[in-house]
């Protein structure tokens, strides 16, 4: 089995480019699929250096996010945030405003399934990220 | 960079249960996700052992394969075979004959989104694996 447990490791799908907008610290986006057929949606990898995260925002479809390395953080308007690690998945409903990113020690890179649009909000405000 | 480099070491969403039907060889199945919404579609962890693959078979609407680890293969009806590894994104058109499976020497792992339902067909032959 040692074939087995040896097979993922290293960074799976490219990093991509650093993000410019909407996010906090140093963040990356490959974007893997973007084709219109056969899903409804398009397919990132999304890679966030320690301390890294996103602005509050809201998919007008949803989201699915599918954890495949590292440490981070899912957290709802007013909801307790959630930790993720590897082999998480979230599944983030229409109209929620939300925010995701790394902890402060670590990395975090998570497939982003996004069949709609997505309209951004404000920072997430430093204190309470890192009073986290 | 070495947290980056490491962040993704072994398996990363559970490997499942072995799948009884439409597969040769030992294949494992953990669906990841089968909400009705925001997508149109399952997401599940497919784990080859090496030598195992799907029969040959047909999505009604597509499906897409996104790599996370190990060797495998891609092949369309009377095309040649893809070879598969770590990072390769494959969209499989509607109503496109193929099968996907492990390498004879390595295990093989890929997330697969499925919008539609999937219509399983005969067993690849021997001969035709055992030459690639």
């Amino acid at each position: 089995m040692s074939q087995y447990e040896d097979l993922q490791a290293g960074p799976i799908f490219p990093r991509g480019d650093k993000v410019g907008e909407n996010f906090l610290g140093d963040a990356y986006l490959e974007m893997l699929y973007v084709d219109e057929k056969p899903l409804n949606g398009a397919i990132g990898n999304v890679t966030f250096a320690p301390g890294a995260r996103n602005n509050w925002h809201v998919h007008d479809v949803g989201q699915i996010l599918l954890v495949t390395g590292g440490e981070g953080w899912y957290q709802e308007w007013e909801q307790p945030a959630r930790h993720l690690q590897k082999g998480d998945v979230v599944t983030i409903p229409a109209d929620v405003k939300h925010w995701h990113g790394a902890t402060k020690e670590a990395w975090f890179v998570h497939l982003a399934i996004s069949p709609g649009g997505t309209t951004w909000l404000e920072e997430v405000a430093e204190a309470d990220y890192l009073a986290l």
